[in-house]
């Protein structure tokens, strides 16, 4: 497995290790911050070594758990391993493993769901304590000791530099293609120190193509050879193709209103099925020399770089399906102009999607009939992922989309109800809500004129007569009329899913 | 009245007329931008002029009703005169007028609750369709046509700039010395063309002391000498002194750990009694060399100022005592280095918020166990005010701090409850919670946690059982265990207020 040619520099070869010798360096309570971004560039072996470790100890009947600190959602060799070990005290930012998701849900794992753009400098901060370890994958070490960064970036110079020990993965399954690929910008500073960030155009390199670390810190470098998670994506579905659709009509039509260039503005599109399907439709579409500021690139945005419909597109992480990947590794060199990746505080940086004019479009869980938006919730309780970047983009776009079929698991559940069972993306944050049967724009309307929009354009047929019939008695019902509720009512449609398994 | 040094233009001084006069330009169905932020720098004389013109079309039998697009909240001679006559169709971006809210709650009048920094943009972008008039007060007209500024700047350049037609009311009753206070930036631009804005302190002044104006859309001048409204502040109470000390002990013992530099970091504080109180508790606090970044100037900022505690302030409005604006106007000479007046795009502008890492202390209605904030609607429905910028600064501030009493209406009401009935400011977006109970600090906390320290230190004693009940029943109540909610409780202390008067 050993590839020479990997690690160049002398000192850090020295430290090669075991996965099973360099997780034995991990301790009870120890902090970790791990790479790892929508299962790309996670350390592929030393989380499991870790797991095991763990469950060791807890089989002699000690403690051990640890923080874990991502960039965001990982793999099952990370999250999974490490949350059937019952390892982990704390996780952040973001997850969407099912093991990790049910211990969280069981009350056995803290959860900090926050903002992708926020993690680095909380943590810089130091608002969250020391990083005790990081794990990070990389592609490769340079002679001078340098490090080329792998599939992902995240928060990857942040543990890096705030760790007081560091564990690196060097992972020879990773192109060596990918070199020269990234863009590490090491002009961060604390307030009151900062300074503008100088990006103007999503493919502006502002920062260096290696990540910096101290070799003093390095403890262990572990070799692998395995392959990122890489999950297929279904292929589009209708309602998928639907909501694409309705967005791409509604671009055309601001194009033509004068409201956005003809090549649109950069595009940041959500993890999931919903919006590789809208970037599948924008290849059928007119519009051309597009761009993407954006977090992952998924199979979707790759082929549009492919057919030339999409000039550059920036990323803090790729995620692609294997065949996307073979595509991607054939054509590095061609690409590797075309693509940029970003540590994610520059990715999802406030600064830069104001200022760069992003259109949003990101997936949600339901949204309430006057716009407020849910993306991490269900029934009001339970985690299901975590809003990752889509404050970030939402909250500072052009325009945020926030798109879902109308309805979930068999039509059982309205995606539009009467009042969001949890906040993520408030009123004053939401512009366009779509589903298959429509799309409304909330721009320019009261919370009373959204609640006929949203009820028209976007709730199912089978939910519409109810939705109607709920505002009605809400503005009958004696309360304020600027978003009218009737408090008894406005949760009794999660409740009755509970209850009975359906909101019908 | 009239003050020629005021209006040394020869084409606009030929525009001068009465406030009927100018009234008369503005027609059925126009929006009608305003100038006013927070009661300062608003017309004084034109929008009762046009109220009556209204009262006396609506007499007629005729429809007359305008959009009114503004800076913030502005007086009873504008949003009071417009409201009783039924005159506004849609209002934005955000009002405090008893009239007027009672509008908007009755279903009369549809109201646009959108963060400040959002309007002048979206102006521009063309969302809200044309502009059709603006109606704006300065203090002055330079020879050249360009405008002194008055008390606030809010929208100003953008409402000159969009506006079809254009209306100024000079009025003489503000200080000739306000001129050079201002800093108007003329740097921005749509995307895909905007470049950092280059301000990297409180006080750098990045544009120009002057309003730009075109003199041919300019229809009329009118000659006004009328104080803002100037409402005095009610002497802090023991609850705005107790919060006020929970917040600078916190801040002391941020600095002791390194946290925050010992000047501690640029000040965002909301309006009202409260946010005063605060400053006149950092008044006698061992800070030195202070600065604002902030919205509005409001007294205890200015005594700060003076006593030599804060070294300068940047804001967009005023909103003084009578008695403050005395000394601010005695004085000016020796303030006018240290406070600079924007535009609120740049006043509040994310970037700028983000890059300054401003603390962010902000008034709220409600917060929930889990730290989610409600600033904007009682009992779910009716609107008290708007979000106003609490969202631009919260959402992208180093520290983000929500205050409010424990308890509202004679202790009827608990400010901290099981579920907030509307969410401005997300889980993800609110670090710290004060009431004069204590204070929560929620950095690094999951849901779960969250909940135990918000109710143990913030909630009133009287409500803490009732809340510890809550909370350990929806643990137990068999849905997810990230966020424990009884949906069919979690608004009940509302709904228990609107049917009994009352909490308890
Ligand atoms: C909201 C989100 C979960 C939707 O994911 P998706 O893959 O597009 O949507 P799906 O329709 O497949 O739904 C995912 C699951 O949620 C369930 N679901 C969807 N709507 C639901 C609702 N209203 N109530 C309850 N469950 C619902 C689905 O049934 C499905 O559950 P399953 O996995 O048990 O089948 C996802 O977009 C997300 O995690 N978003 C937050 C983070 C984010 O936006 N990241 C991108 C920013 S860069
Ligand atoms: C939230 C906000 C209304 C609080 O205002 P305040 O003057 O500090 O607080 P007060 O305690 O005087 O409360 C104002 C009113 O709300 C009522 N109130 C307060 N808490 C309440 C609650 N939980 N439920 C119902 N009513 C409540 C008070 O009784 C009072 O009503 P009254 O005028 O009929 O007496 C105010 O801060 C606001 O409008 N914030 C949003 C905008 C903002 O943050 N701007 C600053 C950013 S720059």
């Amino acid at each position: 497995m050993s590839d020479a040619s990997r690690i160049l520099n002398p000192t850090l070869r020295s430290k090669i290790m075991s996965a099973d010798e360099a997780a034995a360096l991990i301790g009870h309570g120890d902090n970790v911050g791990m790479s790892g971004f929508t299962g790309a560039g996670y350390p592929k072996v030393v989380p499991a070594a870790l797991a095991r470790r763990i469950d060791a100890a807890h089989a002699a009947g000690q403690e051990f758990r640890v923080g874990v600190w991502t960039g965001a959602s990982t793999a099952p060799e990370l999250d999974g391993a490490l949350a059937r070990a019952n390892g982990v005290e704390l996780r952040m930012p973001y997850q969407s493993d099912p093991a990790c998701r049910a211990r969280i849900n069981a009350g056995e794992m803290e959860y900090l769901d926050i903002h992708l753009s926020h993690v680095a400098q909380f943590v810089w901060f130091g608002f969250f304590g020391p990083l005790n370890v990081a794990v990070v994958e990389v592609s490769g070490i340079l002679e001078d000791g340098r490090l080329i960064p792998s599939s992902s970036i995240g928060n990857n110079k942040t543990w890096l530099d705030q760790a007081d020990k560091i564990i690196l993965e060097v992972n020879s399954w990773q192109s060596p293609k990918l070199e020269g690929m990234h863009d590490i910008y090491y002009g961060t500073q604390l307030p009151p120190h900062r300074q503008p960030i100088p990006l103007v155009h999503p493919n502006d390199r502002i920062g260096e193509a290696y990540l910096r670390v101290d070799p003093a810190k390095v403890v262990a470098v572990v070799e692998t050879h395995h392959p990122d998670r890489n999950s297929a994506f279904t292929p589009p579905d209708d309602a998928s193709r639907q909501i694409a659709g309705h967005i791409i009509e509604f671009l055309q039509s601001e194009v033509k209103r004068g409201r956005l260039p003809a090549n649109l503005l950069p595009l940041q599109s959500g993890v999931g099925n919903i919006a590789n399907a809208v970037m599948a439709g924008l290849l059928d579409s007119p519009f051309e020399h597009l761009t993407a500021y954006t977090e992952v690139l998924q199979d979707g945005m790759l082929e549009l770089l492919k057919s030339g419909k999409m000039t550059t597109a920036s990323a803090t992480a790729f995620s692609l399906s294997p065949a996307a990947l073979e595509e991607l590794t054939a054509n590095l060199d061609q690409f590797r102009e075309r693509i940029v990746l970003r540590p994610q505080e520059i990715s999802n940086h406030p600064e830069l999607v104001r200022r760069l004019g992003i259109i949003a479009m990101n997936g949600m869980i339901e949204a309430d009939i006057y716009g407020n938006v849910n993306s991490t919730h269900v029934m009001g309780s339970s985690i299901m992922n975590g809003i990752g970047g889509s404050g970030d983009f939402a909250r500072n776009a052009y325009l945020s989309i926030f798109m879902t079929p109308s309805t979930a698991k068999d039509g059982k559940i309205s995606c539009i109800v009467p009042m969001a069972s949890h906040v993520d993306h408030t009123e004053h944050d939401v512009q366009v809500i779509v589903t298959e049967q429509g799309l409304a724009d909330l721009r320019g309307l009261s919370p009373r004129q959204r609640a006929q929009v949203v009820i028209e354009n976007c709730a199912h047929p089978d939910f519409r007569p109810a939705l109607h019939d709920y505002f009605g008695r809400a503005m009958e019902g004696g309360g304020g009329r600027h978003t009218p509720h009737l408090l008894q009512e406005a949760l009794s449609w999660h409740l009755r899913y509970q209850q009975t398994g359906s909101m019908r």
